[in-house]
């Protein structure tokens, strides 16, 4: 993957940067040592690596403004960072930028029952925003797979979804209201504790816009009442292809899961030695989990169950106790853990309408023979968020290559479909090339003239989301 | 209200406009007679009128585009319509202005029931999508109260909701992708049948943004399974805070009715006058309705009729035949009718906190003694969207000056409460001048500058959503 040049104009400059900025914050909150900095330089895309020019960690959103000031007026991009765990570069440094953490922006400021929504500084992680109301029998429904470690900041960067969000909607469904600022420092409310806001919808325009238009240090979440209970049912199918239409089936019979999800064979070996959930042995693996009272789940059980087993699956079973419900997700929460175990791996994102799953599959199987590579496939089934994960050799030369160029060619096969690029994780540094396969230079024209607006140096995480080649002409033109 | 100054420029070169508007289009597609022009010279906001300098009413994507390449390369500007029931002057042209009107573009162009969506042109009513699913058990989400007459392409500028929306959500929530036509004539895809979008969310921005950043010809909507049955309760209250501490109560217990909506006394009256549904006459009346299987409804209603016993209600029942659910609703349904019988009224459409709803609601009342002017309330209380009617007399020197005064009042109590000024209706022509109120400057020069990517010489929708002023600078500065 091609890196952008880094500018040697700021380069010079490193000591005044760092300089100026002990002069707003902590010297502690402020990481320049290469030695430190390379904590930094990467993020869950491990394959690309750089080391940035220092990591500045705000402890308030006037730090945040301050820092952003600073490198607005030395024209020294900055990359937002969460906790670090996207999977398309999402975070990654450039050898000119300074990362700006918001790791130490991580308290609860309010939690409103009556309106149902919780407000919290962003560096605070995904899982512990429930962890703040579940004693009280609320919920953040949004869980990416990443959700022990990942932010909300990355969540709102990268409209994160995850295994409940067939239910519940991703993040943009769920967030109410943020604390922006942008690259000159100013700071901006947008949205709030109400159901819309008039004027553009600037809440929408900003989730999942990667950092690029501004960093969020504050965010109004909605929360959820826990469900009274919930049931997972697994299944296994001889065919990729019987288990695709047996989750279309369900789509269709108007039965609303909080989660399908789906493994096949190679992912179900791995994690069955990984972590022993008991799966059978079979091509396709579905688990389906439905919520409710006890009533509500055997009825909405009852009509799963029919369907299953009109696609004569090789193994079908209900859970009957906590104790075989975490069995059965254990497996599916372990999976990524499991393939690390055993290979290298680059976990793609596309997604598709629901029909074409089938299709898709298959031809993923057939790629894999002409390409060479294996693949694993474990994703969110019921809303056509698939996550193949291509297995490579990082000692290998030429393995991490062709990887890439399987994966770009999966991409566009998703897109073929009519389907997109990213489900949740993000174009980043990953996909930014492919994007003129899914739009039109005119259509990219117009979401660069939008960063224009809220960026016009182009400083806020770079080199990322749009062809290198777009956003370091653009970057060029605005000095 | 003020209104904005028509181009002299623009006025002579009528004759030229429509020359070259019957080049690309059928001679009947261009109305230019003042006698026919007047049937557009308002929209639902009918105490505004003004007849534009032309109609057109294009039969297909590429006629919308050709008719506005001329506009726009004329500085001509264009006031996009769907059926023209705007209750807040969305569709309210200016005398320099040619209306767009998309009533012709009324096509089913694809249902696809395997991935759950319909696509249609944009000038098809709300109620004849649900009607070209039905049979085969589909239906489409939002339900204006307009929604016989209302046309998808204004649903999408105004984001409209409806009663079933607390549980649905509202337009945004449904619509998957948009075919859009810029003010330049580019024809735009934007979205699709598939979850997301990488790259900045411009469907969320487009939706919602009241035809001022483009034209969207062709949508592509989410489509549901209809549930099995539904059934309403009425629930009477001798108090405004009774009520809507019922509201809030039932929406704290984590039950998710389908439709929360709520009348006061004078709404109530109007209402049995005019349609004798039966209603009881007491301070304030919730209808609550559940949906889905027997089973699930007997479930949620007890929950909900237990907390609504805990409020002293004066009326408590429960629908026990399809006959006893219609005349629950027939009186909901007919409320803005019945107003209109007896009054002339202005509908407002601010957005609270739920919490709020017994504080806002007995501010209201004691500001329409200060003002002199009654006050009918009808609305979605479980989303905290009200319509407050302030009824007046059009033919009462001044009574509507000191209308528009006091709805003004009620939206400001709205943003003071951390509410906003619009649910569903939109900014329009009514509360440009009250978008002050909720932003401040920095925050509205970031919406203009997303307009001017869109719609650098502003033409597009004039005089609306912005500060009159703001608009009008925006406009002279980009000729």
């Amino acid at each position: 993957m091609e890196m952008p040049s880094p500018d040697p104009k700021v380069l010079s400059r490193k000591a005044e940067l760092i300089e100026r900025l002990e002069q707003v914050l902590p010297k502690a909150s402020v990481i320049h040592d290469p030695s430190e900095t390379r904590a930094y330089e990467c993020d869950g895309l491990t394959a690309y690596k750089c080391p940035p020019l220092a990591v500045v960690l705000p402890s308030s959103t006037e730090e945040v403004s301050a820092t952003l000031r600073i490198c607005h007026d030395m024209n020294v991009p900055v990359v937002p960072r969460g906790s670090g765990t996207s999977l398309a570069g999402g975070a990654l440094p450039t050898e000119d930028s300074v990362i700006l953490g918001v790791a130490k922006l991580n308290d609860v400021l309010e939690t409103d029952y009556d309106n149902r929504f919780i407000r919290v500084q962003t560096g605070r992680t995904n899982l512990s925003v429930t962890g703040a109301v579940e004693e009280d029998g609320f919920f953040y429904a949004p869980d990416p797979s990443s959700q022990l470690a990942c932010a909300i900041a990355g969540n709102i960067a990268m409209n994160s979804g995850g295994a409940h969000c067939l239910k519940y909607g991703v993040t943009t469904n769920n967030l109410m209201g943020v604390k922006m600022v942008q690259m000159d420092g100013t700071i901006m409310d947008i949205g709030g504790a109400h159901l819309d806001a008039e004027g553009y919808d600037l809440l929408g325009l900003i989730c999942g816009s990667e950092g690029q238009l501004g960093v969020v240090t504050e965010a109004t979440l909605r929360i959820l009442h826990k469900p009274e209970g919930a049931r997972p049912v697994l299944m296994g199918f001889d065919s990729a292809e019987v288990a695709g239409q047996c989750v279309s089936d369900i789509i269709k019979a108007g039965v609303l899961p909080v989660a399908i999800e789906y493994m096949d064979r190679p992912c179900i070996r791995a994690t069955e030695d990984f972590a022993g959930a008991g799966y059978p042995d079979c091509e396709a693996l579905l688990i389906v989990e439905v919520e409710g009272s006890d009533a509500e789940i055997d009825e909405q059980l009852e009509t799963i169950m029919k369907i299953a087993r009109g696609h004569n699956p090789v193994d079908l079973r209900e859970s009957s106790s906590p104790e075989e419900s975490a069995k059965i997700w254990l497996g599916r929460k372990s999976a990524f853990g499991a393939m690390g175990k055993i290979n290298d791996y680059m976990c793609l994102d596309g997604t598709i309408p629901i029909s074409q799953l089938p299709y898709v599959l298959k031809r993923i199987g057939e790629m894999s023979k002409e390409f060479g590579l294996d693949v694993a496939n474990v994703f969110h089934a019921g809303d056509g968020n698939m996550h193949p994960l291509i297995l490579f050799d990082a000692n290998k030369p030429g393995d991490l290559e062709t990887c890439e160029e399987f994966g770009a060619e999966i991409l566009k096969l998703c897109v073929e479909v009519d389907g997109c690029l990213t489900g949740e994780h993000g174009v980043g540094i990953e996909k930014r090339d492919l994007m003129l396969h899914q739009y039109d230079p005119a259509d990219l024209e117009i979401q660069m003239a939008i960063k224009d607006v809220f960026d016009p140096k182009w400083l806020l995480n770079p080199a990322k989301v749009f062809p290198l080649a777009s956003s370091d002409a653009r970057r060029i033109a605005a000095e």
